[in-house]
């Protein structure tokens, strides 16, 4: 505090010490995250740690004619509030996208314009979850979900992954054991964050069958799925089954996350019930990014916008993918993402990665442990590798000193 | 739903009812309100309900210009995340405001950027609000406080206002009542929302150190500070008493709504806290806005900008006013602001201003009736009017509506 004037209560030995009055969730930690995060390297860091988009995909030449145009002519709708579902032509433009992407077309009355993917799984918990509810996840998944579903008190249950994504005989076994029905199934169909994998076609209408029999809410979050590198994508949750599915997109892979902005679709009393506590949290995106999007959809601009975010990303993958094959010693394995940001390698089982993350920052290369993305203390040899932020000439360079670190290691433990 | 392909799951008699499995926050209303905001009158309807802020004042050619900029020089950072605090440059920036209209600098490590005033108010909650913790308000106060409030489960307790505002005598009675200490006082001490009434400065003086002899968080929420129509403001409570006043403030009233964008300063831990909250909400004020305002500040926009909007609103409110004085009768009273958004009515006690606000809409008027405003059923016979958003050659005849109704349901009591 640089005091320009004297405080009329001045802080001294009798002051409150707030902490001693927060509420229980604010006791909750995700503390082990944030140091991780916090680690900065010195500037010659190469970093695979945040699953940042790689700024030479924003559309910079579009925005510039299209923002021009919006403050000039758009402004008293373009700096004002919006109704809290989004403005109509925001959630036309969602559903437009959304049928062109995946061949259904969401009603609009059906779409809430969110500030990006974590707020609505914010306001998806504050919806459902009471404290102690169970919640059923991919194992690993997105820390942002395991946080705000820990963060609501909620019984998270982790269900294994393999090569085709979500294991749902390990789930229908799990509902069957006879414990308490998740309220809800959250997962990341395409391209998951943060092993890169995706769930098989035939897995998709098993899992969603089965939630719809036993009545969880699946919640797809969507975020990676255009950033597929070649095949065209699965059909997505929400398609097969949209009375069962709650989808969460983003547009901060897709675009750009400067403008915080996402969607949910799904039953519409879900949906409504989100809007009203979305009332209470920001009242509504903003109205300038909503615009932004709107307009990109309305001007034909996602297609050629999307395909050169593929390439860059595909480009990406690629140079990582052959770099570890250079530089990991054999016991180490990866997965190869078909698309998205990441990749996830497995060393062997006596490294400890978190431990391990601390050393690179020494050695000029950043990361995420595994053990984070679990609930249940598995994934302590394991490392999400973001690509998407690295151009590809330092991915070699970033991933070689990683291969030394736990080639020395490997080393260490025999 | 406009199926173009057949789902794999159809919504039949067997469906499940999502709204049984809801948590208990979201069973909590909001209905009355959401029912009153959305009653839309015909095109001819003059609106008094929303405190929205007049395009008319949007700094439209600034904004040209520095947009232009951010998106041609800036779009790596301005479209990309930020840290969850904010841009170190908006955390300056807020500084720097603040310290200029203050006179008080916050160290910006003590500054938080929200996105907007309300997303302030739920982080708090987050951070303070157990269920059944007691939170005390003015009475009336803001309709947005009451919902994040309650949606916590708070025990919400109002303490009555007169024209110096928030009557200190009366928390101080009820604090030495010996019931629960509320763990936070909210607080609009300038231009309030919905009276328009300022906190005098003796009772500024009383109100933090009654707070802070009793540990109690003084919440001052400043969105109409800096829109005083003549003299200066009063000190601020959280320059009096800084380590015990969390200060919200929101750029849609002085600047616009249309980035979502606020600050909150205050004692470190609260802030830490809060933003450790913000991870699981929006992650981070969109870094666009962020920018906009930072320079907006960093280009001594500011003063000029904000003498404009004052010179604007004081019109309305002078024809507000003097609308009044022509049309209501006798029996009703009304506040007369020195700044913000909003006159306060007083109608005879007969008189139910919710129904009024149903008949109100086929008269073309709207209006936001007093009963929600407050917590305890007090406010039947009061109405908000906001003269903000509504050119000062519609607002006589908006009045004049409203001042027949009032006068005809004046002599139906009668």
């Amino acid at each position: 505090m640089n005091s320009t004037q004297t405080s009329l209560v001045p802080e001294g030995p009798g002051s409150v010490n707030w902490t001693d009055r927060f509420a229980a969730r604010a006791r909750i930690g995700g503390g082990d995250l944030t140091a991780i995060l916090s680690l900065v390297g010195s500037a010659d860091t190469i970093t695979f740690s945040g699953g940042f988009p790689a700024p030479e995909t924003f559309p910079v030449a579009a925005m510039e004619t299209l923002v021009a145009r919006l403050v000039g002519h758009d402004a008293a709708v373009a700096f004002q509030y919006t109704p809290t579902e989004g403005l109509p032509s925001s959630r036309v433009a969602v559903a437009d996208l959304v049928e062109s992407t995946q061949g259904l077309r969401p009603d609009p009355a059906d779409v809430l314009v969110t500030s990006g993917g974590i707020e609505a799984l914010q306001l998806l918990c504050g919806v459902f979850v009471d404290a102690g509810d169970a919640v059923a996840v991919e194992a690993p998944t997105y820390l942002g979900a395991l946080m705000a579903f820990r963060r609501s008190a909620a019984h998270v249950v982790g269900i294994s992954m393999d090569g085709g994504g979500l294991d749902v005989d390990e789930l229908e076994r799990h509902l069957r054991g006879g414990g308490p029905v998740p309220k809800l199934l959250y997962v990341i169909p395409d391209h998951q964050n943060p092993t890169g994998l995706s769930l098989t076609l035939e897995r998709r209408r098993a899992l969603v069958e089965l939630c719809s029999r036993y009545g969880i809410l699946v919640v797809e979050d969507v975020a990676y799925r255009e950033l597929g590198f070649d095949a065209e994508p699965l059909p997505s949750l929400w398609s097969l089954a949209p009375h069962t599915v709650l989808q969460i997109g983003t547009f901060s892979k897709i675009l750009f996350p400067g403008v915080r902005l996402g969607w949910a679709i799904g039953p519409r009393a879900v949906v409504g019930a989100m809007a009203a506590g979305k009332q209470n949290a920001d009242q509504c995106a903003g109205a300038l990014g909503q615009r932004i999007m709107s307009e990109f959809v309305a001007g034909g601009h996602f297609p050629a916008h999307l395909a050169a975010a593929r390439r860059l990303y595909a480009g990406r993958a690629a140079a990582m993918l052959s770099a570890l094959g250079r530089s990991m010693p054999p016991a180490a394995t990866w997965t190869r993402p078909a698309g998205g940001f990441f990749v996830w390698l497995t060393v062997p089982a006596g490294i400890d990665t978190t431990l391990l993350a601390g050393r690179a920052q020494g050695e000029g290369v950043a990361f995420v442990p595994g053990a984070p993305f679990y609930v249940d203390g598995r994934g302590r040899n394991q490392i999400r590798l973001a690509f998407s932020g690295v151009p590809e000439d330092r991915i070699d360079e970033g991933v070689r000193r990683l291969g030394r670190l736990v080639t020395d290691s490997t080393r260490m433990e025999a």
